[in-house]
């Protein structure tokens, strides 16, 4: 096993960093964590986002109008090379929201599946897809299902 | 300090997919992350699981019969090398779990001690104990008193 | 990309083990984490804490009168180093409470800004500061606000 270490590291913290941004409404920091033609699925009630520059204009917009405070919490973090310059993996998440027009929190329970590249400047997320498990107060009703996470290549 | 980064990944691994495979109702693979002969407590209200076998079977009667959907998300992992071939850990756990004949969410705060070793093909789980400082609607009462993990040698 | 992988890990472990030892009552161990003039501040409320011995009081003091048990996640540990020996970090934190004088449990969802240390004998916190994105039943109402958790440099 080659465990590829610093690899291992800048990649673990554009997962954690996508976390610190959301929830600290850094929308222009968390979409630098993207490649350019990036593809991010909220799931199956809304199209997938498509590109760095529609994902920071989509997040900036939920920033302001939805959520008033959030709180982005990911474990099991799990990174697996693909070859050189990919890798694929995942993590679990638990994710807290306080939205701007209800006194009801949404909590929700589930992952992310993630796909990175290396570009000449590091590592970027080049696909990440979230699933849940189940929520409870949250504003999206279908969701991805989680215990599919591993068999998903959509 | 000698870190021993690549077996401490390796190790971290196994934790982390325990709770994946658990979390996507995947028996088989989670069997294999222990060794043939390992020890697993889930709590004093039921005996001891002796056994990769025995815990593939009880882990697939769970997932099939108790738990429609689960979500184990662990945090604090901590890893110490007894020697060259054998280590212990703890980690702290949340665990969410929708059971299939109810409609109240099982919530457990706590965490788990691990006990490690590597076999002739890589690291394996020996020995896993579940503890916990609390829960809410979950389906055991009686648990290992998370505030006693570090004592606790059982 | 140098990661300074060992220091890394040590530093990490801190963090770790700083929700270790306070969910198991080990105030000495807790305090030990800390240089001598550590500074922690737990929230606008109260006068942040100076020093590991009046930190070890004050932590063993809530731990023998406030809190029966408690349960702290900490996730997204992300760790910069400025030169040498020093470095500062951020994690999220879940943090679930159960006091002795009520029935009601006390959520806290938020996060830790961290400052470390390399002394003669390893790395050690030098300085603690505690945010909230939000909280429910918890035993503090005004909290620092995680939102700010990057541009706050007090």
């Amino acid at each position: 096993m080659h465990a590829r270490t610093e690899d291992r590291i800048e990649i673990e913290s554009l997962m954690k960093r996508y976390c610190l941004f959301f929830d600290t409404k850094r929308a222009d920091d968390l979409a630098l964590l993207f490649t350019a033609d990036a593809v991010i699925d909220y799931g199956p009630e809304v199209e997938p986002i498509r590109g760095r520059e529609l994902l920071r204009e989509m997040v900036a917009s939920g920033m302001a109008t939805r959520f008033e405070s959030t709180n982005h919490q990911i474990s099991n973090e799990d990174v697996t090379f693909t070859d050189e310059n990919s890798a694929t993996g995942t993590s679990h998440l638990y994710a807290w929201h306080k939205y701007y027009d209800s006194e009801v929190i949404g909590h929700l329970y589930g992952g992310y599946r993630y796909r990175f590249v290396k570009e000449s400047n590091g590592w970027r997320i080049s696909d990440l897809k979230l699933y849940a498990s189940g929520s409870d107060g949250f504003h999206r009703k279908r969701m991805h299902d989680f215990r599919l996470i591993l068999e998903d290549q959509g």
